[in-house]
Parts: C-alpha cells; structure tokens; sequence
C-alpha cells in the first residue's frame, strides 16, 4: 500500500482503538490462542468490521504474508449495505503459516468523488470542489492537463468535474491512491495445511479380514500381503485414504469373542484395540499381519496407488502391553495394587487400561512421540485418533504442535462423538478433522441445520469427516432403510463434505445388526471376515459403482472440495433436502463458476414429487435465469430455473446430484 | 479453595490448554480488549465452558477479588446437561474494577461417590471401592468413626457405604474437598459502576422554556431560577435524572430560525446546539439562562430533590465559538481559506462547524477535558453526548477512560443512531449507556425480538436507554396512535428497559409533526415554548399520573433494573407482547422472588382478547403452579397460571402491569 505512515495518534493518547476502528477478524479461533485453518485450494473469506465516524468513505485492504515471506494486497470490499463488514476471498495457494493483517484508510479520492458529484451537479462550493480535487491529484503525480481543466475557471464546473471522473484518472488513482488516517488491525494467523487435511474420501478396512480363510484347523489371518491385494479396488473407487484399525500385537488377557462375548475359543483373534501382547506394544505390528517391511511395503504399494495409509492412534494397553511392565506410572494403581481397567460404571472393559496422563505425563508424552515418529518414518502421514476425548486435551495439543512442526504434512483425525465443547476444542487446539453427528443426522431438518452448522463459521477451525457407517455405527436409518438408505446417506456425506469415509461392507448394504446393537453383527473387531472380493457371492447387490460414481463426481468438482458455502435451498416436502455446493469462476481452472446441487429424498421408502425453490444468488445466478441441469446420476438433463418439479423414487434413485450448466450470454 | 498447587504439567510442555480446558468466560467483551460492565446492584451470572476428559467428575468455582481486595469464592453449578457451562450467579455489591477467573478440577468425592453408589450396589470391586472412599476421607481429615466403619470388612459392604454417605460427611467433605488436577483460567475484569450508569428514569425539557413568556417586547427566556421551579414536579413523577440540551452561548452566524429555517427575526434564540458565541463557548453559560454561579445553584437544588443533572457535550462550534479564532487546527480549514461547515452533500449544517481531530488531537483532548472538568466541578456527574459517531472512536475511549479514572462516578450516555458497529463499539470502549433503535420498534415480532437482544449476551458491554421520544424523534406511531401509542410505548419503555427516558410534552400527548419531518412542530430545539406547567390549559390531556404509576412501579420492582433476564412470553394474539422480568429471592431483601408480567396490546387503535402462554420456568414457577395476578395498572387481581386469558382495550387500559404473587407453600 502506497501510504503514508500508520496513524501514532492513539499511541500518544494511550487507546486500544486505532484511528479507524478494525474489529471482528475472521477466520478466526475463538479466544485468539490457536491459528484459524485452511488447507492448500481453500477459498478463504477474509473479513473485519471497519468503520468511522461521519459520512466520509474508507477503504480496507487485506495484507496476506505466505509462509516464504512474500506480501499480496487484496481490496476488500463490502459485504452488505449497513453491515460494515468487509471481505477479501483468496484461494489460498501455499503450505505453511499465513499471517495477515487489515489495513482501514480514509479514501480522499472516494470521498472526493462523491461530494463533488452532489455539489457541483446541485451547483454548491463547486469552483472550492474541483480545486480540492486538483490538489488530490496532484498527490496522486501526472494527470497535468486535468489539473488544469480542474483549475481553468473560464470552463463549466460540470465539464471540468466530468474530467476527472473519467476512466484514465481512475486508473492512475487507483495506482497511487491519495489516502489518509491509515490504520492497520493487529496481526492474525492462518495455518494452511495440505489438501488431504480437509479434503479426502476415506476408506477402512481390517487388514487381517482381507484374504482371511475360514480352513480345517480354523481361521487363517489375512496379511499385509494378502491385504494389499484389495488396494486397487479401493483405488478404483476413487478413494483416497485407507484407514486401518490397530495392526498391533493383541493381549491375550481378557479377550473379547465374537460378538463382544467375554469368552473366547482358541484361535479367536480378540480386538484390535486391546494393543499390546508379548509381542510388542505400539511399535509393533501383529505377527500374523507380517513384519515391520511388510507393513512398510504395503505403505509404498498404496501410496503407487495414490492412496494414503491412515493408521490408528489408539492411546490404551492391554494388560499384556511391555508398558504394562515396565512404566506401570502411565497406568492408575489402585489401592490393592492392581491397575485400574477402562469402565464406565458398572461396566468394566478387562481387556484394556487407560493411560494415566498425570502420574509422568513427560516421559509418556515422549514415548507416543517416539512411536508416532517411527510410523511417520515408515510412510505413514496420517493418524485416525481412537477416542481422543477420554485423554486430556492439553496432550493433543502438544502432541499436534510437535509432530506437525517437524511434519507439517501429518494429519489426524479425532474419532471423538462426544458433547460439542470437547469436540469443537480438539479442532481448535489442533485436530486437522473429525468424526461428526453427522451419522445421526436423518432427517431433512436435522440436516438441513447440520449443513449449515459445519459449513458455517465453524469451517475456521474445524473439518468434519463425514462416516457413513463404522465398526461400531450402524445406525437405524441403515438397518431399516435397505440400499435406498445406503444410497442417500452417501450421496449426501460424498457431496455435502470436503472429507466422507465408510468402512468397508457398506457396499455390500450390510445392514444386519447385533441384536441390542446399534453396530454389525459377527463384528470384524472381534472376529475375522472373509471378504473374497474377487469371487463375490452369486447374485449378492452391491453399490460400488454408486460409489464408484460419487467419487468421480467430488474429483471433478473443485466445488465440493470447498468447506464453506454449502447452501441449503427450500423445498415444499418434508423429506426433499436440497443444496448446493458453488464457486465462482475466478477460482476454477477453466474461468467457469462450478456449481453441484443435490436433490435427495431422505425417505428411503417413499416416492415423492415435490416443487424445490433454488437460492438463485448462491448458486452465481439471477432470479429469472434458466440453466441446463444435468443429473450426473442417470445421465438426464432438464432445463431448470428457480422452481422446479422434482420426482423422486428412492426404490429407482432417491438422489439427483446436478451439475449446473449455464447459458451462454 | 483448600487445594493443592495448580498442576504445572502443561507450563513444562508449553501448550496453552491447562489440565482441565476452561473456555469463553463470561460476562466479557469480545476482543478481550475492554473490561465487561455491570452496575451495584446488578446480578451478574458468571460462566464458563469446563470440561474434561473421560468420565470423572469435575467441579468449578468462581473467584471474585473486589476492588478492595477481599476475595469471595462461589460454587458453580452446571446450567443444563450436554453443555459443559458452568454459572455462578452473584449480585455486584460493591463500585470499581473486579477481576475474577475460574478455577476447575477433578473432584474426587464426587466422582467416588457417584461411583461407589453404582458398583457397591452391583457388588463389582466394592472392597476396594471403600478402600478408595477411606483413603480419600482420610485426607478430609476427622470422620475416623467412618473412616473405621468403611474400612472394616466384617460389616456388608452396603452398610459402610451407607455411613460415608451421611450429610455430616458431606458437610466435611465440602469444608476440605479432596480434589486433584486444579486448573486456573485466566484472569478476568469486571467493571463495576455506579448504578445509575445503567439504571434510571430520564426526563428532557430546555431550560429556556421552563420559565418562558411571550411579551408585548417578545419572548422572555426562562432562567435557571425559573427551571427550577420545575423541578419538584419532575421528582415527584418519579425520574432520576434531568438531561438538558446545551446551555452555552448560542451562535448568531447562520442561525436557525422557527421550524429549522435559515432566517430569523429579532429574538429567535437559535438552536442551543449552535454553541459559542461572543459570550464563551463549551465552559460558558447562555447570558439568558443565568451565570455559571445560578448553574451551579439549579443542580444542587436538582440535588436535594433527588435528582441529577446530565448535561449535553455536544463537540461542535458556531462560527463564533472563541475556539475558532483561537484555535483554527480544531477545525477543518478548505482550499479557499474557509473553514468548513457540517454538511451532508448537499445539506449543509451552516450554523456549525465540525471538529477535526486529526489536526491536534492532544491539545483539542486537553481543552475538551478541561471542559469536562469544569462541568465535574460544578456538580454534573452525567454526560448525554450528542452524535458520539460522528466523531472518532479512540477519542471517546480516551476521554472516558480518564474521567473515569479521576471521577469513577461519571457516565457518558452516547446518542448514537447509526448503524450496528459503531453503537456497540461505543459500548465497549466505555460509554456507560446508549440510546437505541427501540423508538423504531413498534410491531409485536419488532419488540419481542429487540427485548431478546438488549437483555442477552449484548448486556455484557451494552447498556440500553429506552427513550420514548426526543426533540429530534415523534415517530408515526406517537403522531398518529393517539393517548394508548404514548401509554403503550411508556409502559414498555419503563418496565423491560433499566433506563428509560422522555423528552417533555410527551405526558401532554404533544403528536403534531412539522410536515414532512419525523419530529415537533414548533420545535423547542429552534424557538421558546411557554412551558405554563403551573397552569395548564383547561382540559388538556395529560397522562402525568400514568407516568408516575409507571416510575412507582419501577421503583418497587428491583426486577425492573436487571439488565439481563428480560422474558418474551407467547400469546396467541399477533399484537399482544407478553414479556417479564424476574430475580430469585436470594437476590432480593425480603427474600421473596421479583417478578414483573407486561401485557401489552401494541396495537394503539383496538381492543383485542387471546390467551397468553407463560414460560413459567422464566419466573421461578412449576407448569402447574398457580399465581395471583394483580394488576399494578387497575388494582384488578386475577388467578393466573400458565395459560390465561386477556382483553386489553387500548382506548381504555393498553397494558396489564402484573406483580405475581406465588402461593404459600
């Protein structure tokens, strides 16, 4: 910015308020402790509250610093009539911490410009009028001859005026602007973080299922190897994550069977989750997966298939884990000497000990960044964080910091479903994304307002990941809704959501419950599965091309990548949800605006026909425009406008997902 | 809090998280930058997101330093289930800056109680349960009967449980809580006023008038002697405060005349807003008025009848303020030597020039501190400053913070009409109170929605006046509503806001608009108005007894000055506003609950009947309980409870004003 120097009045006066109050900066971690989030492509909004006393016009401008140091200016401009709210969107084009400042201004040319057209149209000051925009001028360099029209009293006022509105000056002032009372806010950070920390479809498989066989002597575990074999089908999906479960050796005490029973027969494999046996801790890998190479070559193997290897951070020992023995100070002892089990009373979990975070928390903390830095070493860029809301949140916090400073391209996610401050907080301490309510979010209301929530100022701090389905979540909606179900809850989660995930068998629409259950029965965390995907069961439905298809759809629309600006449009029935995913032209490659809606019955057993009501101006059109919408579902086009007739069968295809395009001017 | 050392772990880790997260306290202004307000007297509910990890209990208290030091600890109370906030509600008994914070940690009885109870009663580890239970009474200290008792194993575990679960242990435990993992937010500040910086009854006339009489030679001014006269009558109405527009030397240049016209006649005394003149400027009085000496007289007469002068800053100079000769960097001098006048391209304001504070802003700081001195001196200790936002924020948080400093008992009201940002930053930065757009919200949905906002979160920095009319604002609906809109508007005024304010005439039902404009004809602001109060015209109108009931009312129910709290009820009437406001009965002196129902039918020009459906919760009842109602209005008494049916007739009675009456129980 060409300007004079930022204004040191209030610095003589001693006032937290500068010259031209700057407030409400956003994006923005509530508190200001924590640095707001994007990813590499995210289209941020920059914006502030600038405003100031009386009638004259200011100016704002955003001042964005990339991680090497070099300086952008954005204008900013505002938002809306009377809000005094100001905005600068940026694609944001750069890893690493952003820091970025506004900087308010009196804009004398503005304000010039303004008066002088009044008065002098309405013949008031007019000869003082245009001498005041000689001298602005003047500041501004060249321009000599209008200068001199402005000052040539033998001509009109209105002709004289009329040349220094013209576009040449306009340009000229626009490089050198005649400006005062500079103001600059104080300074925010933005951490830009890579693509896949908020955009990804995600996969998760149990390894030791894939190529498990049932044989004579009893199950035989899938392996690394075998479990690799699957790789190039999740990579056709169009996935781009595989998350695994624990792949660490299993404690023998305590197993859980089949069904989470308490007993176990010879040759159960027991929960991945209760890490830790004779074999090793969480360093290790089961032996019946392979070894340490194995799993790092299974690594490579996704990786040269573009997908990413996420493991699991599960923070908890078996009682058979080395730490068990040899740091019982990570572990609560109770009075009688024994260590305390995981519980929520009444319940006991005997396979598992929590970790105490407050007996030694140094020296533990030391040891979860030793292992997490030898995953990291073996390839792996990504943590699924098992319950990180039964650990203190500080630990987090530090953990995040550390890995990401040394590793900024590691990502973890929370698996945290708990009350909203947990979760909101381990986004903004740190969290790249999380787990969401989405899963319980069924009904046209329910996610209509869960639309808008996460796609809301939220989207500053944290990244939802949409699940379809887990191990442990299989909910009613699923159970009951048969592949219609399946169908529209990953329609929405794949649309509505920069990151979705399923687990593996929802292609399947394996929707048979344990009875008293909300998860699946014959669970693969207790028992393995043979999931011959090669020779899949005669006649058996599957959805893979649907998901095939939504994939392909998120990978060609930068749009949906984006996590703000989901907008909810209106319907006139109770279970038509429609929205839209939008961005304009001057973000995308190609210079068009793209633009993806989704019209879906959530009524998984119904047909409906219904009139939906489009937000024209969310989606970058008019009222009154028309565009060809082609649904990328069954290959159908129609011209639509504002309101439009939909039909919906959720038995045919409860779901269009609309491309918009538009006409030509 | 007997506890031990706040837990250092995350000090050695550096993360800003402590142990247990505590989150958005509040009372607190966002940004951080100001301190949050209150009033003495006013019941301020502090809180605070604590949560934590796991399943353990946690507990929360609230520390309150006073401004003398004393240290006051509260309990908190978790305000509803899944929220994670924590409230301690404490009334503000004592003037100057509090600071507090919140101290969380894990509360170890509770949560072995809360444990205990359950696996005792399921007999799962119940032996080491009241081992568990023993060791932490030991650490209460005393209770060795129990301590015996929970650990001898020759009694049933039940009945050991049982003897630790007395009140008497409880009481024990309370006294010494054995508790772990303290955690300290940070520290807070509260600043606490005097309580007619929030609270009071407003009431305007011009001291010219009060007194004035039209004579064969022309107008007479009234005199502070004659406006004296006035004041007993004003007190016994019930108001607080006197606010008077400027009384300096008005300016002749460009004076306005009658009804805003740019001439006058001999004897138009000018708008007092035109101030300075050959006679002095903001430290001088108008010749006409009397002598500084008679000023000083008229606010300690004002004083004995209880009631406070505010006196009007007005920072604007006629062309013949002494400042523009002595001081033309006060004032914005143009290209042609000239100084410029108020305008609004194309309105120009010619009887005043603008202050510029970008010119010298220390010396003009200086001289308009000087001035306020003077006025401190002189017994005013209330500013009504007129268009803060037409001058710059920083200046207006400099001038109140040193006022404040030197006088804490001064307060600034702001009258500021302009848009959302600047009002509320004027809050913040330290104006005691504002006017507001309540004289712009006449509809039912308008009021309902307005009450919500002045009485939740905004009341942290923002303390609302509720002016029914000024000299510059007769609405539509005062012109053209008639006695029940002045009634209507008065009652609602009165009752949600703490302060309120009305300019005179309006209890004389004075609606002629000058055509074309939202204001009085024949405008006091131009010319004098034989204020005759001694005698008034013969059958004249006059709702004075209403406004006195209304001040009464105000006067009896503490409930009326809270700030927060303001209840909107629903009624089944699209122009019944049903609102309350309401204290418990530890907040009162008799101990009994406050609670104040207004039913208003806002629609001046109708009798209406409905049923209206109180919150009961809202005024400290059960659904089902039962109330009597008396009307404060008619004396009339109803049995209500929550749904009850109302008639109001606007042409006789336009508001029920109920005091509830609970049932002995």
């Amino acid at each position: 910015m060409r300007a004079g120097s930022v204004v040191s009045v209030n610095a003589k006066l001693h006032t937290v308020t500068g010259r031209i109050p700057i407030d409400e900066l956003t994006p923005r971690v509530p508190g200001g402790k924590f640095p707001a989030k994007a990813v590499v492509g995210e289209i941020v909004p920059f914006e502030a509250t600038v405003f100031r006393e009386g009638h004259d016009k200011l100016g704002a401008l955003l001042t964005l610093t990339a991680p090497d140091g070099s300086e952008y200016e954005h204008p900013m401009e505002l938002v809306a009539p009377g809000t005094d709210r100001f905005r600068a969107v940026v694609r944001m084009d750069a890893q690493g911490t952003w820091s970025w400042f506004v900087t308010a201004y009196h804009d004398e040319w503005a304000t010039w410009m303004h008066d002088a057209e009044i008065k002098i149209g309405a013949d008031v000051d007019s000869e003082l009028m245009l001498q005041i925009g000689a001298g602005l001028l003047k500041r501004v360099g060249g321009q000599e001859h209008v200068i001199a029209l402005l000052e040539d009293r033998t001509r009109p006022a209105k002709d004289r005026w009329q040349a220094a509105s013209s576009d040449a000056v306009a340009a000229a002032v626009a490089q050198r602007p005649p400006i005062s009372l500079v103001t600059r806010s104080a300074e925010q950070r933005l951490g830009v973080e890579r693509e896949r920390a908020g955009v990804g479809a995600w996969y998760e498989f149990f390894p030791r299922s894939e190529g498990a066989k049932r044989t004579a002597e009893g199950w035989v575990s899938g392996t690394f190897a075998t479990a690799a074999k699957r790789l190039p089908a999740v990579a056709s999906m169009g996935f781009d994550v595989v998350y695994l479960p624990p792949i660490h050796p299993i404690g023998t005490t305590n197993r859980k069977g089949p069904n989470n029973t308490l007993t176990t027969v010879d040759g159960d494999p027991g929960s991945p989750w209760a890490i830790g046996a004779a074999e090793g801790g969480h360093d290790a890998v089961h032996p019946d997966l392979g070894t340490i190479d194995d799993f790092a070559a299974f690594v490579r193997e996704a990786g040269e298939r573009g997908l990413e290897i996420a493991m699991d951070l599960a923070l908890q020992a078996s009682p058979d884990h080395p730490w068990v023995r040899e740091h019982p100070e990570w572990f609560t002892t109770l009075p009688d000497g024994s260590i305390a089990y995981a519980e929520n009373p009444p319940k006991k979990y005997q396979d598992i000990y929590p970790i105490n975070f407050d007996n030694a928390p140094e020296s533990l903390a030391a040891e979860v960044l030793r292992i997490v830095e030898q995953w990291i070493r073996l390839g792996v860029q990504i943590f699924r964080v098992d319950n990180p809301h039964t650990k203190p949140v500080w630990f987090w916090e530090w953990l995040i910091r550390v890995v990401n400073d040394r590793h900024p391209d590691v990502v973890f996610l929370a698996e945290a479903f708990t009350r909203p401050a947990m979760m909101q907080t381990l986004g903004k301490v740190g969290f790249q994304q999380s787990y969401t309510y989405f899963t319980w979010r069924n009904t046209k209301t329910e996610l209509e307002e869960y639309l808008r929530e996460v796609s809301g100022r939220q989207a500053d701090w944290f990244r939802p990941n949409f699940w379809v389905n887990t191990p442990d979540i299989l909910t009613e909606y699923l159970q009951f809704g048969g592949v219609p179900a399946y169908k529209i809850r990953a329609a929405i989660a794949a649309i509505a959501c920069p990151s979705w995930g399923m687990y593996t068998g929802y292609e399947l629409i394996e929707n048979v419950a344990r009875p008293g259950a909300e998860e699946n029965i014959d669970n693969e965390k207790y028992e393995y599965k043979d999931r011959s995907w090669t020779k899949p069961p005669t006649g058996r439905i599957t959805i893979e091309p649907y998901i095939t298809m939504l994939n392909g759809i998120r990978a060609a629309h930068p749009a949906i990548a984006q996590p703000r600006g989901t907008h909810v449009h209106a319907s006139d029935d109770e279970a038509i949800l429609v929205f839209s995913k939008h961005i304009e032209g001057r973000f995308t490659e190609n210079g068009e605006p793209d633009t993806v809606i989704v019209v879906v019955n959530v009524d998984p057993h119904s047909a409906r026909q219904t009139l939906i009501h489009l937000d024209m101006e969310a989606i970058g059109l008019d009222a009154t425009d028309g565009f060809t919408a082609h649904d990328l579902v069954t290959g159908e086009s129609w011209e639509w406008g504002r309101d439009n007739y939909v039909r919906l069968d959720s038995f045919v295809e409860p779901a269009h997902i609309v491309r918009v395009q538009r006409k030509s001017r």
